[in-house]
This record gives structure tokens, sequence and C-alpha cells, in this order.
């Protein structure tokens, strides 16, 4: 896992993946105290960065590999991601989601051409389900997270934003990133130290659920200790990835958390003073931005807001925060 | 008023507005029985296209002229934009708006620098409140589309869309685009007779508010019989303006008109498969993409969703609908 594969990487995402707009308001900035700048990843294709890695690792595969088609297992944009891109290879998918995922996120993974596969989150062990469907019939198992050629993908974020921020005069900052398994993270991490070195990706992460954040200040992989129970579902995962935590170790500064109250409120202002839609667990980094300043050290913030899969009851709920 | 005009705001323009995405959803071609590319202005600095009129008036000015302020009148848009634009200009702004707008713009403009002279919609001239204040404090009036330099401005989205189609391989589509005062409308219908003459523009305006789509029908300018009472506010003006008309009779295919719940039904679709936030007379070409579909006659659609500043009570009555 190296620069090279995210530059790479770009090349292949050239024409197929959205370069995002970086979007900003003078009312954000008041609140937050500081300038802040947003990577608008939820308007990339399937609405969320995950696009990124799948038509990256999907494009990397040979055409004989490809054909037979791709695997994944997912809390919903992941799924998306791959469905999306696997349909404009046109390649077969499966999709291994949990069934108390979003009913809008399972429908959308349909729709977009995959075969979706239901498991239990509580007894049964998504990996092996996901392994033994590979086995099978043959599918190429792309995981979310710890697969090189997925976090050469979601790097080509870190690419756009290190040419977006010196558009705009800002080449020192702290670079707040939605985490979950650390696929984005460590992505953005690696580009950023090429290409942007004074930006200093900070992982967020919601209150309760901040493996990686403990992991960080130990130096040692740490787990959840609840899987679920959290409105930022789409960024709740057991543990960092073995091919992630090392990369953010290096390259990472301190992990921050928000509450969900937070995240809901992030939400509220995302649409009020940017007009995006932001699920909670992709609006973790801007309430960081906007509630937790006293831990940041720049004078910039850049946040990442990376997906926008939200049902429109929770978003309706998110806007009576106003 | 001609290309060459919007060539010179493009060039006022850069590095202050905002290069806004072309997107686009599998979920929305499907529904529209079309190709459909959606040009998301609501993006832009304030919400709206507004801001590259303001932007592109304000900076035509000389600096002697600019320093003692300018003053607009608006039902919301024009104002923020305005407001904005001039405060980044450091000079000061007088903004004339109904009593009756929505109350999140009146707060916003204010926020955003101006000073803002509240009137009566039913019993008073806002053209004679602004004239009197104009010449009282020695403010430049920048009207909201009946200005070369605002029309100028707005064109300079059509240079976007005539770029961003090309480069997405369509060169033919019906081009819509929500229509007020038709300062938007003839703005880009000259951007693009210029630079892509296969994209036929057609405005489109609420049902029962079809001044520019009766106007072209006839060739004589028609008034609305109202002036209140629909949802898509922001883009009800009396009449068609005395410059935008002459152009849009000469470039412009006919009109298209759409209902208030055709209109929430976009704001809702453009949630779900955008991730964006529009207000509902910002999504009018949405909708007729939508929903018209049997009026158009391309294989294409390119939609200009030119606003999002929605109260968050109106976006809730909208989501409701999916």
């Amino acid at each position: 896992m190296n620069f090279e594969m995210i530059l790479a990487a770009a090349e292949r995402l050239k024409g197929h993946a959205r370069l995002t707009p970086m979007l900003s308001s003078p009312f954000l900035d008041r609140l937050a105290g500081r300038r802040v700048l947003i990577k608008a990843e939820c308007l990339q294709h399937t609405g969320s960065f995950k696009f990124r890695g799948a038509w990256s690792a999907i494009s990397a595969l040979s055409p004989d590999v490809r054909k037979c088609g791709v695997i994944a297992f997912s809390s919903g944009n992941h799924a998306q991601g791959i469905a999306h891109a696997a349909s404009l290879h046109k390649a077969p998918s499966v999709i291994v989601m949990p069934s108390d995922a979003p009913q809008l996120k399972i429908e959308n993974t349909r729709a977009l051409g995959a075969e979706v596969v239901l498991y239990d989150r509580a007894t049964e062990d998504r990996d092996e389900i996901g392994e033994q469907l590979s086995v099978e019939r043959g599918l190429t198992l792309i995981r979310p997270f710890d697969e090189p050629q997925v976090i050469a993908g979601q790097g080509t974020t870190g690419l756009e934003i290190a040419s977006q921020a010196d558009a705009l005069g800002v080449s020192d900052a702290d670079l707040l990133v939605p985490c979950g398994g650390g696929g984005l993270t460590s992505g953005i991490a690696l580009a950023c130290a090429e290409r942007a070195p004074g930006l200093r990706v900070r992982p967020v992460e919601p209150e309760g659920f901040d493996d990686v954040k403990r992991s960080l200040a130990t130096g040692q992989v740490q787990r959840n200790a609840r899987l679920s129970g959290n409105l930022c579902d789409a960024i709740i995962t057991p543990q960092p990835g073995e091919l992630t935590f090392p990369i953010m170790k290096s390259r990472c500064g301190p992990g921050l958390t928000v509450t969900e109250d937070e995240a809901l409120s992030a939400v509220a202002q995302a649409f009020l003073r940017l007009k995006i839609v932001a699920e909670p667990g992709g609006a973790v980094a801007l309430a960081a931005a906007l509630f937790k300043g006293s831990e940041l050290q720049s004078e910039n913030a850049i946040v990442v807001v990376s997906g926008g899969n939200v049902d429109p009851q929770m978003f309706t709920r998110a806007l009576a925060t106003l």
C-alpha cells in the first residue's frame, strides 16, 4: 500500500468518479470560530465516497476475473458503491447485508443491479458468509476497507482535497475525516502526506464507538464494546483494519468523538448552510469542526462529509433541531 | 447585451463564484425515461445562482461608485447574492424586501452584512422605494434581472453547462431552466447559442404564473394575474423583463409549467437521489424533466436546480411526499 497506488487509482477513476466540490459558508465559519472548508463527498455517485474504492478495486481486476463477479459485505454505502461500479463494468455483484440495514439502502443496492443476501448481525458472521459465497460462486471478495485497492480509491479524495485546499490558499489545517474501519482516513492520510503535509488528518467517530481514537492513543488495536445502537451506523466497525491502522498510526493526529445530537445538528447545518444532504455518520467530522473546536490546532478546518444516504424520517428529525 | 459580456463576467467571477457540479442518478434517468444531467446551482455561494449576477454587476462598477454602496429589491435570493458579493467587495448594501419573505431569507440577508428595508408587497411599489433610496443615499441600484451585467453573470452558468455537457458526451438536449424574470434563462440561452447550439433552452414556471410561457407562445409580453400564493415564490415576477424577453424570444424553445405538487416531489427526489437541497422554485426544471417528459424533444435533459434556500418546515413537507 503506497502513494503510487493512489495515483494509479486516480487514473482509473478519471471520468468515472466525480470531482466533488469544496464548499464553505460564512455562517459555518462563524459557528466554528475558524475557516471551514467542506469536501462534499456525499455528492459522489451512489451518495458516498465508497464508490471510489469500489471502482478502484473492480477496475483493478483482470477482465476474466471481473466477469465472474464480485461480492461484498456492507452496512450500506459500500454495498451501493460496489453494486453501481460492478454494473458499470457489466460485472455481476452479490452483496451480503445485515437484515437491520436501512430499507432505503437495501432497495437502492438491489435497484443498482446487485443480488442482496441478508444476514442477522447479532447471530451470524458476515465475513464467514461472504467468504463461503465467494468460494462457491467464484466471486472476488471486495472488503470494505482492509483492501489495498479500496484504500487507494478512497485516497483519491485526498488528492482532490490537497489540490482544492491549495487553490483556496489553505496549506495548514486540521483535516477531519469520518472514520469507521479507516479506509477513507488512511487513504486520505497517505495522499496528503505526499501532497499536502500541512493538512493533519484527524479521524472522527461517534462517542462510545471510538475504537480508532483509543487505538491511536494507546498505539494498540482496541475494539468497540458495542456494534450497534447509534445513529451513525454507517461508520461503526468492530476495530480498525489490519492495513488501515498502521497507516493511521504513523500519519494521523489524535482522534475526536462527537455525540449523536452533535451529529444531527451538523446534518441540519449542512442542510441550512451548504445545501447538501448528509447522513449522521457522514456528518461527524463537520460536527467536530462545529462543536469540538477547542481540540483543533489550526486556524483552518477541512471537513469531509462522507455520505448522504439518510432516510427522510431521520433527516426530518435532524431538521427539527434547527 | 452580448456573448462577449458573458466571457468578461466569467473572467471577473473566476476564483469567486463556484464551478458547481453536474450531477446525475440512474434512478432519476429511469424516472424521467431519458438521461438527465443536473447543474446543481443551489451549491453556489448564498445557495443560488444569484451570487453570479450580483458579483458580476458589483465587480463591473468603478471603485468610487462601488464604495458608495449598492441597493437591490428582491424576494430573497437576489438579496443574499447582493449582500454577500457587496460584503466581499467591502461595499455597503441596502436590500428592499417584501415583509412576507421567508424569515430565513431576511435573517440571512442581514447576517451577510446588508441593511434590510421591508415593504408591503400588496400596497407598496418596490421599484419606487428602491429608486427613491438609491437617489437619497447615492447607492447604485442593481436590478434582479433586467440589468446587462446581471444577465452576463447568470450567463456564466451557461458557459459551465456547455463545457460540462460536452465532457459527458452530451451535445443535444432540452435544457430546462427555472424562470422568473428571465435573467438566468436569457443568460444561459445567450451562452449556449454560442457554445452549445444543440442545447435548446426551455423556461420552466409554476402553473398559474406562466407569463414567460405565454409571452413566448404569443410573441408579446404577457403578465401574471396573481403575484403570490404559490410555493415557488422565488421565481414569481409580474412579467418577463424588457431586456430578457427579446433574448428568450429569439433563442428559447416553448416554455413548460409544473404544479406545486410536482415541484415538491422534485425537491424530494433531489434529496433522495442527488443529496442536494433544492427550494420548490429552484426545482421546477427538475420537476419538468421528471413529470413533463412528453413535452421534451431530446433523449437528454439538462436541468438547472437554481436555488436551495428553503425553510426546514417546507423541506419536511416535501420529504413527506416520498
